[in-house]
């Protein structure tokens, strides 16, 4: 099966928003196992939108379209599929009432606008897609043997309709009418780069059966690898899949951070929270930004109580307690300090592992001695401390996420090495 | 003039990657008066580049492609894009020199792939646009009185080459040859929402001359209004778009933060820089995400010396000093714990202006009484301290970013009021 995404709308156009719909969606329909072959973005008037969607039929089995479905633009959408597909518009009574339930939640005492209650207003042939977390429906729709689907532009509610319609029922499909399924195994690496990891898997892959694909999918500080499968048998794809990746695990296994596709900062709250571990943050470079991966998970209370942000010495000497005589000798980014920086924040909160980083984000402040880039980070754990110096030469933004990257990876390997 | 982007490469496709780039040259074109009718993201095979090139010169004047000129996927690109224009490929002997310079400096031992020199390769009718910054060069190719230009997809060599190539030969054309020039005007606010910033400048909108267009450009907790107008006199309309922002700056003056466009934290940062201001955070729920815009700015340091992130009330007493009465009568989440922890915050660095946010980030913690997406937020000032306590009522990312955002809107306000 192929596929094409078309977004509607402006905003994309004049760069106002990113389209990360369109990434999210093309990793979805991957998944599947279904190739996507192109993504429009289209203005919002009749000729674009009737244009691209002739186009996008003549080349694909499946067309996703998201966006040009909200209160001020329904018409010109609406009205130009109407025409496209030859079904007119009615007023779908079970919408209507969930349009109506959500406003009367709103509690607003000015009049709804008509053009509110037209959302509830979807084309005579389609499947209506309940959207649950917002007023505008999605539609489903066949046409010479293709599959349409509309969805809202909003992400969540797009995801929602994904989740919950659209992918269940393009399984179906996939799996009843053309009998074939899916099977991925995932694993996440740390700490070393995509052709180092290949080469070492190298006699692995090469005895990877035509139907199994391996991908590698680096991202700052991890590399995931994704094996999947496409076949008739579920069960016997899940077992051929499953023995290669473990294979494959087994090999990497002083990189291997979790068997699933989740983040580096999910693994460590999850695997910490198990074990009753508690994780303090001291940081200088990465000025808060370790902590924020960190508290970004859900549940991340479990694990952290405190971190602390020294950006100037005073705070280095008088919170986390560096001495005055190392930060002379040495300077603020070095291993000496580091390690004094992870060791007071240690004492502060009581903790079982702390982190601290110091250097030189950019782009002022380098020197011949310690040019921008230069970061230092030390890892405090049950009876070991562990430093690395990193040269990341690259601009601000980056030398602070891959400093963030970098301490989390050592983070793990010095968890993994204490808790063997 | 009409535009369209069409991007090369699988990586969009298979969403390993969010297509950032047609966001920002999207932006661009923008600022030129360049009207961006469609992106297209495609594959990297002969029949999907050619057919997306073949289309959009039927459509657009402009047509400008990123992607597929890496080393190894060089070929199909190249070779496709030589049978459209029917140009052959020449050896450009100054990128020659500039690929070899490049491996020379990385030092390899290794022989370097001929693939790697097929990047001097360009089409013999092409203008080179020279990329100090990589290997790939761009190329300006016109054809039918449109123009075409290939860019390397990777992102700060294809920034690269818009602004030092062709963004001057655009704005160019647009001058000498069709005598347009375009100027804007910014102003970024905090603190209202879009249509609440429209009523207020209701009247001054119906002054404005057709050739001059105000565009609301809202993201969380900002929004900016754009002026633009294009004409064929630039002092003519400087002197007139300065005017209506100089009027609707006035009239919106208490939300007015910028009269560039810029981020509020970089506006936080030059003020208290040049007034010599320093600024220190206290976050529970906001995680180290406060700070780590603050300290995303470079220069920070000049204004921010310490931050604390009190994830556990024990950090919140132990370090922050708030009393245990308050947090037991109160809560965490409380007006009480906010202010202790501004002061806190203040005492321990000794800054002028100090932040304090506390709340349920979710999905789980809410209560009936704090639902997630309570926060409140302490703003601790020269003589005063002001708080607010907000329901955001979001996913967790979503609740964390909006009170980072309110937080610098709050501490920007009171800043305000007390350097009248």
């Amino acid at each position: 099966m192929k596929a094409e995404i078309i977004t509607i709308g402006d905003e994309i156009l004049l760069g106002q928003i990113v389209d990360s719909n369109s990434a999210w969606m093309g990793q979805q329909l991957d998944l599947l196992g279904i190739q996507l072959g192109q993504i429009t973005s289209v203005s919002d008037t009749r000729e674009a939108i009737y244009e691209s969607l002739s186009g996008a039929s003549e080349r694909a089995d499946l067309v996703l379209v998201t966006g040009g479905l909200g209160p001020t633009k329904d018409d010109v959408t609406k009205e130009t599929i109407s025409a496209f597909f030859n079904s007119g518009l009615v007023r779908n009574e079970k919408v209507y009432q969930h349009v109506l339930a959500l406003f009367a939640k709103r509690g607003t005492d000015r009049p709804i606008p008509e053009r509110n209650y037209a959302q509830a207003d979807v084309l005579a042939s389609c499947d209506v897609l309940f959207n649950d977390v917002g007023t505008a429906p999605g539609m489903w729709l066949e046409k010479g043997g293709k599959f349409f689907v509309f969805l809202p532009g909003v992400p969540f509610e797009m995801k929602f309709l994904m989740e919950h319609s659209v992918i269940p029922k393009l399984k179906e499909i996939l799996e009843i009418q053309q009998h074939k399924v899916v099977y991925h195994a995932h694993i996440l690496t740390m700490g070393l780069g995509e052709s180092f990891l290949a080469d070492k898997i190298a006699d692995i892959e090469d005895d990877l059966p035509s139907y199994i694909r391996l991908a590698y999918l680096p991202t700052l500080g991890t590399v995931r690898l994704r094996l999947s499968a496409m076949g008739e048998d579920l069960d016997e794809l899940k077992r051929s899949v499953d023995a290669f990746a473990d294979r494959i695990a087994m090999r990497l296994v002083e990189n291997v951070v979790a068997r699933e596709d989740i983040k580096p900062e999910n693994v460590i709250v999850e695997e910490f929270t198990v074990r009753g571990i508690r994780l303090a943050t001291a940081e200088s470079c990465t000025g808060g930004l370790l902590a924020s991966a960190i508290t970004s998970i859900s549940g991340a209370s479990a694990i952290f109580d405190c971190g602390i942000i020294a950006y100037h010495n005073r705070i280095k000497q008088e919170v986390l307690g560096v001495d005055a005589g190392i930060l002379n000798d040495y300077g603020a980014v070095s291993e000496e300090t580091v390690v004094q920086m992870a060791e007071g924040v240690k004492r502060i909160s009581g903790a079982d592992y702390a982190i601290a980083t110091s250097g030189v984000a950019g782009p002022l402040g380098g020197t011949l001695d310690k040019p921008v880039g230069t970061v230092w980070i030390a890892v405090s754990g049950k009876s070991e401390i562990v430093t690395r110096k990193f040269n990341f030469r690259n601009d601000r933004k980056i030398n602070i996420e891959r400093s963030v990257a970098q301490a989390l990876n050592m983070l793990w390997q010095l968890y993994k090495k204490e808790h063997a």
